[in-house]
């Protein structure tokens, strides 16, 4: 693999020595870029994914306006759920909403195994073409169980997590079926990316954060590490990433992880305290931040990096997507900042 | 004050013996209550919080169905800004919604002194007619600053809370004088309960989870520790919550706060290691955990309070409101399971 490829982000994930600190975004990809949304206009997002010239593209964009360390490839956590036949939408400003939502053992039966190859070409196609495109890693991402199984659940996003919980506490011998099949969706989605040529992945488990510790240490975590120990063989590094963590971090950061995603309510060396020695974390400004005028926001770039000092391996990214709302130029400018002042 | 209405609650706060763990629940006067949902109809929500018999008896339900050991006054924190003449709708299922949103220099002029006598007489009548009917204390309430301008600067409920975020940091001086607007609002508006006969009182400091704990200790501390100081004389115990605030819990505990609130991601014993000994702590049952079955919540009550056992002072409650689909008879076994399990 040529140096430039390997580079800064791939050393940072494995806690080696880099030359400055990479970044990325993440929802780099999006309605943020003007680019994004000519191209896109008001398609829809599912067709977009499932055309693999766009989505590379759509992918691109991102990585040559902001010189961003990483590309992550455009996609939808629900794209292995659609592509097996579950009925979904993804509606503009709200995300994904499910026609029959799952509430019983019968549902269980519209989770048939994932063959990514025959049900989703266009994913690997889209690695593929990337691969020979990108000039930085590219990582590949899923879902984690349990986002997954929240979404299919409430049939929608939401608030208050009452459904899916609901059913974790009455029925917990179906909802471990729930996430034991969701699991074996998720690692052959992610092994297909990489089988193509993703250099890394991230495993989305957003909205494990809902939980209490003990919910989620005996209900969902096993889930979630069957999937990281699946991908053990894979050679990439495992980011594992949630919204809300902070009392879950060092259960998310098991031995099968090599970088941990923290949202912007941990400052960083709370969160190393918390996972111990030998991982990177990711992260983690707050994506308002982006909003403010330069000055306050390169305030707070350094801030974070400051904070990093210390850690055992840095990916600089915001602590959540990018919101729509934001100016591009403040992100190419946030990439700059991290370049220079990260400089080892 | 007869000894029926001190009891264990204020012990409770107040780190004192208590013979068994006191209870109550955030929005336990709710839909989820067939007597309130006959009681208030399709009703305007402001209207009946205006009508002193009809809240204080909203108010009393609750105790009556229960037998919890507190009462917490049917009301919102909206009122005060809607007795200001903020023009303010609060929308079924979804919450207030701003006519007209604030977001320049200009809109602090809409925000004058409240004068809660004349303003919002029916809040203390509604208080005086429940002093006298009550048999356990009655805790008053009301939003911290943040919260409240996260509304009025966002227009309504927010997810990312993008625009209230881009005020503090692009026009930080025009933000501070937002909050410090509402915290003279606040402090009027919880005096009048306490002057009225209020017990207690709990601040609602809701979204300050939201925040990174930099941007909270900077930007919005200041003004919720004002109102904390400036209710120091009333002598009532001060309860602080707030929702996905584990890392704000040592700045939410300062001096003038009696009780912290505690969501149920943080287990209460690592709560109390970062806030330090002699404060009580409130929580922190997951609210989804009371749609399960009857054997499962007995469990997690069980869990809440054995995790509770080396607490300076506790005081049971969810760890956010009552879901509005939440079987009473549950609620009811809950304070039953509570008093049972918690004597001493």
């Amino acid at each position: 693999m040529p140096e430039g490829r390997v580079g800064r982000f791939l050393d940072a994930c494995r806690c080696q020595p880099v030359d400055t600190t990479p970044v990325w975004f993440m929802r780099q990809a999006g309605r943020s870029l003007p680019e994004y949304r000519a191209l896109r206009g008001d398609g829809d997002i599912l067709a977009a994914i499932a055309n693999p010239e766009l989505a590379a593209e759509l992918t691109l964009q991102p990585v040559r306006r902001y010189g961003v360390d990483a590309a992550i490839l455009f996609s939808d956590i629900v794209v292995p759920l659609v592509a097996i036949g579950v009925g979904i939408e993804i509606v503009a400003g709200r995300g994904p909403v499910i026609g029959e939502p799952f509430r019983t053992e019968a549902d269980l039966e519209r989770l048939r195994p994932l063959d990514a190859g025959s049900d989703a070409p266009y994913v690997a196609e889209t690695v593929r073409i990337l691969t020979k495109e990108l000039a930085v890693p590219l990582i590949g991402f899923a879902g984690m169980p349990f986002t997954l199984a929240s979404y299919l659940v409430e049939g929608g996003p939401s608030r208050s997590f009452a459904r899916v919980k609901g059913l974790m506490h009455a029925e917990p011998t179906l909802f471990r079926a729930l996430l034991d099949a969701l699991a074996s969706i998720t690692v052959e989605f992610v092994r297909a990316q990489v089988d193509a040529g993703a250099d890394a992945v991230q495993l989305f488990d957003s909205w494990a954060g809902a939980l209490s510790r003990h919910d989620y240490e005996h209900f969902v975590m096993p889930a979630s590490q069957s999937v990281l120990a699946a991908l053990s063989g894979s050679g990439v590094p495992r980011v594992h990433f949630g919204v809300g963590t902070g009392e879950l971090l060092d259960l998310m950061a098991g031995p099968e992880v090599e970088v941990v995603g923290v949202d912007w309510r941990v400052p960083l060396p709370r969160a190393a305290e918390r996972i111990g020695p030998g991982k990177a974390l990711q992260g983690n400004l707050d994506p308002a931040i982006c909003l403010a005028p330069w000055e306050v926001v390169r305030g707070e770039v350094e801030r974070v990096l400051d904070e990093a000092a210390g850690l055992d391996g840095h990916v600089f990214n915001l602590g959540h997507g990018v919101l729509p709302e934001t100016d591009p130029a403040i992100l190419e400018r946030v990439v700059e900042a991290v370049h220079e002042k990260g400089a080892r």
